[in-house]
């Protein structure tokens, strides 16, 4: 069998042992507040993370691109919700999907939107079921639960023919800003509530809204209550990350992703070890700066995942450099970790680090690499 | 003709007429200098503006990674840098790529790394070509041109006959953090003198050091003298970014590379426009945060690239939602960008934006596409 040592570097690594870990957490999760999950692919963009994570699940998924939807049916996905408000450029796309019977629901929330999608569904001759986006924690996108908007948008909607007004949708992006686990909770039962009253006031206005839809990795894993949700939606929890580890949300130990790197130099006076791992691997992103516990660019492991004693974080980036450095800045000594030495990378967001390369080298606990998984990028 | 309202959006766009304009600014530049250009593709990552690059130069490039060097050679390109230092996982590699009669010519910058290229060029039955990574500017990598170091790495080198020392390089990256052109001059200048001195010093010492290397954007753009050096290696100004405008290199109008995205909503209260490019399409790079003016995830404008009424930048990237508002923060009426709008971003950083997107829409100062440039990217 193949080991990570054979690797080139640097290499994206999912630990398949921790990933089981954490689908088993959030399906038990789920199961004890009553609630349908509807996995959320952004992150993972891999049919077999997939398939794992909708074990005892309805089977829909939710998905960022319509290259997602279109793989995802193609491996025998039957029912996609686009989570992005639509686009007029991508409607003739969406209406192909639907007239040749594939079950995807897109959001919106404006009456224009609405209009646009009618229109290109008139076109073509389909229905185009969709959930209006809401707005419960003024993150980004959506209209408020109690805004005369959203029943503007519902009229829109059900009083089109060719649309199926299917409910409601949020996400409760700001939960990843918390700064405790208390207040987590609290935006679950935001979100919750939320959606629950739109859902409410569009049927008191006699419109249908069988679906309400939420969710967050954090909101789920903290919700206490989800009455009146029937799915939610999540899709970090899968490999976790630095960020959600920095929010209560996870241990270090259940980040299932990582990047295998390797030393190629030192400079002895600063305290630097030169790795070939740079932004190109490991993404720009800085999630934890504003946190309690800054990681710098990522967190450093051994080449099988334990902790070093050393305290190591990347403190630098360039495209394919990654400088690694004690966190206290004291210098570390270059025969510690030799040219050639292996490490692994615990990324920030695992959703933008993983967006870098193109397939997964499965592993478990160990060196071995059990499989290799291939990730669908891009647009188009 | 297509043109870029049928494209599905986010999509990437470079403007043909602008990469034609920076190409000839620097082929001028260095033709004034005297000095032969060895363009970095780590940043077009593409044959087709490679070839532009490479228009009355010798056809030598430089490359990021081994998967670029592997296309490129296959591409006909005869004689390839690989300028990360060497990573021992990768040798075997290497040495495959020189058995098969490519001339390679890595990197490396310690006694250590040496040791390890030797070892595996005996096994592999090759000679190995090698510059000795310097450092001038304390930014990553590299010997200190001064040092007693740099003549026990070529001594190690030059001992060992699987080994060839073929001379010095050096990559001046503080430059892109200079405050003014005079400051990009002077680190042009200690660029330059580094690695002449370098090379003076193993010849000194009766070592071959034929290749004295240098370069970055900023650099080469500023440099007044480059005497002594062989070769300038530079890549972003192919495209140039609002990085490089902010530091003097270039014109906003310069900017050859943009990501064609599309309003979806409004946040009207907030002055918001949501569009459906977020970070997946455009890196999470904030390079402008620290210059004089920071343009946030970057400078929105109108679909056929010319500049909007209103100053418009990214304030906010989510996976696949942009957030765009004026930069002073004032309101802006959402008739003005309707749902279905088209805008172009300029980037921040063009070599963490293209890395996002698996092929370039060409255009040329308007919205037909001229034709579709594919890319290399990973590592394998």
């Amino acid at each position: 069998m193949a080991v990570i040592q054979e690797l080139e570097t640097p290499a994206l690594l999912l630990d398949e042992a921790a990933l089981e870990r954490n689908l088993s957490r959030m399906r038990e999760k789920m199961a004890h507040l009553g609630v349908a999950l509807r996995p959320h692919v952004k992150t993972a963009k891999s049919i077999e993370v997939v398939r794992r994570a909708l074990v005892g699940q309805p089977g829909g998924i939710t998905v960022s691109t319509l290259k997602e939807a279109e793989y995802f049916f193609g491996q025998g996905i039957a029912d996609i919700l686009y989570a992005v408000g639509i686009a007029p450029s991508k409607l003739a796309h969406v209406t192909r999907l639907l007239a040749a019977g594939r079950k995807l629901t897109i959001i919106l929330d404006s009456v224009a939107a609405a209009q646009a999608v009618g229109n290109a569904a008139a076109i073509a001759g389909v229905v185009v079921p969709v959930l209006i986006e809401l707005d419960v924690d003024g993150h980004r996108s959506g209209v408020s639960p109690d805004s005369a908007l959203l029943l503007d948008v519902g009229r829109a909607i059900s009083s089109n023919r060719h649309l199926e007004l299917r409910g409601v949708m949020t996400h409760a992006g700001e939960s990843y800003n918390c700064a405790s686990v208390e207040a987590i909770a609290e935006m679950a039962e935001l979100e919750r509530a939320g959606a629950v009253q739109a859902a409410q006031r569009l049927r008191k206005a006699g419109m249908p809204a069988p679906v309400v839809s939420v969710g967050s990795t954090p909101t789920a894993t903290f919700a206490k209550n989800l009455a009146g949700v029937t799915e939610v939606r999540a899709g970090v929890y899968m490999f976790q990350d630095l960020v959600m580890h920095g929010i209560g949300v996870c241990r270090v130990e259940d980040i299932a992703l990582s990047v295998l790197v390797q030393v190629i130099g030192h400079q002895p006076e600063k305290g630097w070890i030169i790795t070939d791992g740079g932004w190109m691997c490991l993404s720009r992103d800085r999630g934890t700066s504003k946190q309690a516990v800054d990681q710098g660019y990522g967190l450093v492991r051994g080449a099988n995942g334990g902790s070093l004693a050393d305290d190591l974080i990347l403190v630098s980036l360039s495209q394919e450099h990654g400088i690694a450095a004690r966190r206290d800045g004291a210098p570390v000594a270059p025969e510690r970790y030799p040219v050639g030495t292996l490490l692994r990378i615990l990324p920030n967001h695992a959703c933008a680090t993983a967006a870098q390369h193109e397939r997964y080298q499965v592993v478990s606990g160990g060196s071995e690499i059990l499989k290799t998984w291939p990730r669908v990028n891009g647009w188009s």
